[in-house]
């Protein structure tokens, strides 16, 4: 069946919906032009009235609109919850229709139920966006490691209790307090019970370890500790010994048991994933090939998961198209784009002069700099030697490259300049 | 075309063909219930004599005789170089074979002549190991982040380079010792001129652009600065204004205008990319959905790209077969696995006592943790009251969570304790 027009109905237009809609829409030719197919948007509801505004022309008036309509190929849930998604998800799939959600709660509690359904049906299901927001965990784990046997992971999964912990941390907030601002910058919902007691987290860890060692443990059987007893006091102390306290999802099999927890732990302050702040997510893997790696990025927010929402049904509809050639999306060239040379950058740069230690270098030095639009923003110079050259080492503002050149081409022509100038570029 | 039994030849069986050959032996039955496909490599070759001793029921004697042979569906190139890698992978795909390359100078220089071959005889090309070893960063851009308009990605793509640079920076070598011991180290090759100079780099940085912008640029049109010129005074210096230096793979996009270039080039410390040592890679890429991500593992060695490979040869067995159903690989079930109970784990322990400041109360705590089997890593005790109860900190070694419990039940009730214990674990 080789089908080269899809088409999406989008169930649940919150920020997320609403970010998949515009995105598929925005991006529409530029992906027909990668993958060979055009999809597009066709329907899509929420029970929320003030939504249908940005899409009337798409707007239909219920859920059942949209699973039961005969063009429709692909259903996006972003509703959340358990029961009332579960049966708009397996209407969907029991009409034929491939579905991609971001609802881990509905994943980690019908995991099996909902895959056997696909499968029977020969259907997709994606769901990257379950776990880890942009992060692509899961195809990561499913298609990049599945030659590794994988033996750890350790997660940062929700964005809510690490930034609580990470506020607690640097501004040495207590708990209520943090939550409080969490609430306020919209980090933390009116009742974040799922986040803090750990089993937003556990439903997440329950789908990561059941795809990394094939073993799908209910997350009410996963242990689960919140963050609610971490006081001010033992992130300081912690600190002290040397370690950040983090929300961990801890899965490590060895032979052939698999040991699977959620609780705050110790993470050195040396490992990538005690340097995770703030609502950012982070999945830690140690494979038997790959070693160890690390996956970060944004975990929550509706850019982050619309972009595993969309990544999602464009594998989905390669799949059903049949185009999943991947030289395809190789061949296609942006005919706008043009390189720029270098000497069109704009940069900050450090310098490293080697001058005499005399009266007026700086002054020569700076003046010439000045000369050239190009402004200092620090300068070191240690060394007090009167006989020999000393380094001189000066940190810019932004400039032009061809500029910087010009400069340090004309300064190291200067009688006090004994050695050609290090010129080192910033980025950040 | 349904084909559940395919067959793979590999040309080139040093560390990374070796480790392929190795994987897909070892995990073919895992492999075969997760995608039902039975994949089994069936030739190899390398003019290394010694390394057929390995793998002697399945080497042949010349790389001809895999890329003619009319079973073999994969032709797995590992021999590097480009003249003679870009025959074998011309006359395998003009065979009728698709193949899988680690080879980034193959890549980088004959992209768009092997990517249209690939596409005119409707074959598939697999290359994620020419980029960052088993970091999935083509993956990743090419499907995970499709829907991501992205607008730049920093990244350290040299093993070699960023060991280099990390000795020097940790241990004040200059550059040549620092070189010297990476050649020791096997981190470095004899003549490692294309690490060193910032072409391996510029390599992988013109296959990522093209990928993340649709523009494929020669790498010879790359600027390119190798980190032969940095000193470790400048290493010195750029720490003290608060930087560290890597050698930067540089691509960002503003407007219609592309801006790619290679040098070392100073981060802030608390970037995550200075935060890469020793031989790792890490790619940072941002983009309009995904925002800032991350992504960071082992960039070089036998194992990091044999899994890239392996990767790359599933996804492609997964096309030819038509067996990409998101579902089978997840209802597959390891019947062996059993989790471990929370009483079971083994792990390190903060613990925090609230104690009155009397003689006797940490021979009290000691005793009862020795008693238990828990043996003490670190205590401090910092205020002192004769008066109200004070915090008592240690830091346990590893020790069994039911003995733990058992302790801190027994030590809660001693008179001088004055509230529950907190218990936090450490991960490392």
């Amino acid at each position: 069946m080789e089908k080269k027009k899809l088409r999406i109905g989008v169930i649940g237009c919150g920020t997320v919906g609403g970010s998949v809609i515009r995105s598929l829409k925005l991006n529409r030719q530029a992906l027909k032009k990668k993958t060979g197919i055009d999809i597009s948007v066709v329907k899509a509801f929420d029970k929320d009235k003030n939504r249908q505004k940005e899409f009337p022309s798409i707007f239909t008036s219920s859920a059942e609109d949209i699973v039961n309509a005969p063009e429709i190929d692909i259903v996006v849930e972003l509703i959340g919850g358990v029961d009332y998604a579960h049966g708009i998800v397996t209407r969907a799939l029991k009409n034929g229709k491939s579905v991609v959600t971001a609802n881990k709660a509905l994943i980690a509690e019908k995991v099996k139920e909902i895959f056997g359904l696909a499968e029977e049906k020969n259907l997709y299901m994606g769901f990257e966006a379950s776990v880890a927001g942009a992060i692509p965990a899961i195809k990561t784990i499913r298609e990049s490691f599945i030659g590794n046997n994988i033996s750890r992971i350790l997660a940062i999964l929700n964005g809510t209790t690490n930034y609580i912990l990470t506020r607690m941390s640097l501004d040495r907030l207590d708990f209520s307090e943090a939550l409080s601002t969490a609430q306020e910058m919209g980090y933390a919902e009116a009742n974040s019970t799922l986040d803090i007691k750990g089993i937003d987290t556990a439903h997440k860890l329950s789908i990561l370890s059941g795809l990394a060692f094939n073993k799908f443990v209910h997350w009410k059987q996963i242990p689960v500790e919140g963050i609610e007893k971490v006081e001010p006091i033992d992130i300081g102390f912690t600190a002290e010994f040397g370690y950040r306290v983090k929300l961990l999802a801890v899965a490590q099999k060895k032979d052939n048991t698999l040991d699977l927890r959620v609780h705050p732990a110790l993470l050195p302050m040396k490992h990538l994933l005690s340097m995770v702040e703030g609502v950012y997510n982070a999945v830690y893997i140690e494979g038997d090939m790959a070693g160890k790696s690390l996956f970060y990025g944004e975990g929550a927010g509706g850019g982050a998961a619309a972009s595993a929402v969309v990544a999602d049904i464009v594998d989905i509809c390669k799949e059903i198209a049949q185009k999943n050639l991947p030289c395809s999306t190789l061949l296609y060239e942006d005919e706008k784009l043009t390189t720029v040379s270098m000497e069109d950058i704009y940069t900050r740069y450090y310098l490293r002069f080697t001058a005499l230690d005399k009266p007026g270098v700086l002054a020569g030095i700076s003046g010439i700099l000045g000369k050239n639009g190009i402004s200092i923003a620090s300068v070191i110079q240690k060394e007090e030697s009167p006989e020999k050259a000393v380094p001189v080492l000066i940190l810019t503002h932004r400039a032009k490259e061809k500029s910087m050149r010009d400069a340090i081409s004309e300064i190291d022509k200067l009688a006090f300049i004994k050695k050609p100038t290090v010129l080192l570029r910033v980025e950040e």
